[in-house]
């Protein structure tokens, strides 16, 4: 665990040596990828089999690749019933939550008139068909399924994909469980590139979707960001993140505990403190040797903590927010005490944790919010996942006759100014048979 | 002009026939493009003012990247007093329009309580830094460097900066004018790849951007494709399109300088027609001939026109918009009598013109609505740019010690699920903690 502090290094030379393992993809991976999904735009069904059996190692023909529902209540019913109750809780407050950011959201058609004759607003709806990954092997977060399928479900989807590979032949229980709890329509047995390729451009037995979203492994990143235009896309999603912000009065054992609770997810997962607090520093240092041994996974938590973990000291608070922004976290814990009125501060970040009872994994499963977030700093740009990532819009405009011929001879001389002569003569060629039918009554030219 | 019956092809099977040009990059452009974008990314101004010299032509060094304020208003000076106001005007609607929209998107943030102890919400922030690019030559379209920039600003972005490349030396005077009415807050003189990654990564003399947004050539695309993850961009731009729903009252002579100012555009511009009446059909195709030769644009209109021009007959105005959905056109003119009725049936389209008075010239200019549209049929799952493509939203979740006590049970087991030990670590903690302290009084488990 590296220390810096910003008084020697200044907040953005610190997010410098922060920066995150790099996301660029090999370009190999880019290659392959490019070969698959070229095969399955190409092949469709035969072709999307063909790749599940040469990267996954399972037999599939077109008639298996969906799976019945049958094969799914049958993998479902292995999770014990205490476990089921579990998930269901999780969707329902998933649910609440989405809900209430569907009225925040004011999601419905709008327009304004002006005058008699102008009308302009725009319609919302949702995306039509939509296509959830979810990684079927060691790494099958069934919340990950829950967390994508119910916002889109909310925002009225009317179907809802999910495709995730078989793991030695068999559905993950959990997965089979979070799509029938999260109301998932039709679920195949694909992953990897193919899959994504598959939900992009369609084949005999899956209909082409309009958005993919959902965390895999590098190949699937590579076929999302591949695919990309034709369809939509979630967020290009790096290793998760967690930046905590404490002080004297925090608890070191507890700031231990959260930092390992990322480092444990991957050996690329970065966890930071900041803090002014330089004996705090020390002592959470000595809380992360004590903590690790306990871990099951403490091999890849120590490597995350050695190549991506940093305690910072900062001057003050102030400051420990300003490097926050600057690194834009996927999570953001502040353990200060009135950890609210710190929010005024914060610019950049996916998800923040207020005080020392909300650990970032209630927001992982319990809270209701949404656990796929922006990573990698794209907080700067990006949003949580959430309903307004299954809505559109198209916008709507109507002119009467006399507003035509009020601002048309502007638009056309604008448009000539551009060099589109048809674009001017489809304005005056109306505005000229109005004024002779007498449907322009007022002057003609507002400009 | 391809004349097709749905009557035998049936919707699915022309919208096949009438696939757009491909979008996808060549492979040569996305090579060539990846070397730029990684020269400008490890060599900042010098590698940029050496790229911009190859392809642009131009001299520049890092004091002259960015263009004065003087440069900026000398070149804006050339424009006429007359197209300055016209300018002018189209900027005012833009802002009203786009301050509706900020309206009607309830921009705020939101939070829900649950008891007295869990907080759960959202902030909502404009994006910091945005980047727009506008070409700088024959197709230079200042208009879209309004339709840009004022949402932005709308929006609340701090700054706004428009990159162009010069033609001859020198600004283009409308675009330096639009960059000027709009507020653009820097104006750097470069275009290609390599001011796309200029935005990205940033340079010495260029503060890299949350968002590029703006329409260029191939090489803008591309470039543009390459660095999304690294910041947001707007959308992958293709050729522009009109498809016009008309029955026997509509004018032929209007469809068809509707057409037509969309053929011009460029030879890959899409200009259909669908209409169950086939007398009307017939009329158009004449008029087309009669006004083309007018156009000082013909010989684009008519090769768009041949390659991507089609007139089909539906069976009835239902059809029309089945078909009209399946395409998802970037614009959609519904040329019938009482066209409003009809706006339910519309499902995927960039925007919608009501009837014989709204041309979609009057949107690309005057309306107010933005003209930066989906095309390529990715109406299906993106929207018009608007303010909500300048906002982000950052997650907040507080929970007090009893209702951590309440759901964390529940999310450690979700999480051991997950294989994760350390995330239910984190939460057995405090639960351990809270108890033994007396802060947890509520029943310890809702699960």
């Amino acid at each position: 665990m590296r220390i810096f502090y910003v008084s020697e290094l200044g907040a953005q030379g610190i997010v410098k040596l922060l920066r995150r393992a790099a996301e660029h993809v090999e370009d190999h991976i880019a290659l392959t990828v490019g070969e698959i999904v070229a095969d399955v735009m190409a092949g469709g069904d035969e072709a999307l089999c063909r790749h599940t059996l040469l990267h996954d190692g399972c037999e599939l023909d077109p008639s298996t690749i969906e799976a019945t529902a049958g094969e799914l209540a049958s993998a479902a019913a292995e999770v014990s019933p205490a476990d089921t109750e579990i998930l269901a809780i999780a969707a329902r407050r998933i649910e609440k939550y989405h809900q209430k950011q569907l009225l925040a959201l004011r999601n419905e058609d709008w327009h304004y008139h002006e005058g008699e004759g102008i009308r302009l607003g725009q319609l919302i709806r949702p995306l039509k068909r939509v296509g959830l990954y979810a990684p079927g092997g060691r790494a099958a977060y069934p919340s990950s399924v829950l967390m994508a399928a119910i916002p889109a479900r909310v925002a009225g989807v009317s179907e809802v994909f999910l495709v995730s590979p078989l793991r030695g032949g068999r559905l993950n229980p959990l997965v089979a469980l979070a799509a029938r709890i999260s109301g998932i329509n039709r679920v195949f047995k694909i992953g990897g590139a193919q899959a994504v390729a598959a939900l992009a451009y369609g084949t005999e037995t899956i209909p082409p979707v309009d958005k993919i979203v959902g965390p895999g492994n590098a190949y699937v990143t590579a076929a999302k960001k591949r695919v990309y235009g034709q369809v939509a896309i979630d967020m290009i999603a790096g290793p998760s993140e967690i930046l905590i912000i404490a002080d004297r009065n925090s608890d070191p054992a507890l700031v231990a505990a959260d930092l390992l609770g990322q480092a444990e997810h991957d050996e690329m997962a970065c966890a930071i403190l900041v803090t002014p607090d330089a004996s705090l520093a020390a002592r959470v240092k000595e809380e992360i040797d004590i903590q690790i041994s306990g871990l099951p996974r403490h091999d890849i938590a120590r490597r995350a903590l050695e190549d991506h973990g940093a305690i910072v000291i900062s001057q003050n608070i102030d400051e420990a927010f300003e490097l926050a922004n600057l690194y834009g976290p996927e999570h953001l814990e502040i353990m200060l005490p009135q950890p609210e009125a710190w929010l005024k501060k914060v610019e950049n970040a996916g998800c923040v944790f207020l005080g020392e009872s909300t650990p970032e994994t209630i927001g992982d499963y319990m809270a209701g919010s949404n656990h796929i977030l922006p990573t990698g700093g794209t907080a700067r740009f990006s949003s949580p996942l959430g309903v307004y990532d299954f809505i559109k819009r198209t916008s709507v405009v109507c002119f009467s006759p006399e507003d035509l011929a009020a601002f048309g001879t502007a638009a056309a001389r604008f448009a000539r100014l551009e060099g589109l002569d048809g674009h001017a003569r489809s304005i005056n060629l109306r505005v000229e048979r109005n004024a002779a039918s007498g449907l322009s009554a007022k002057p003609s030219n507002k400009s």
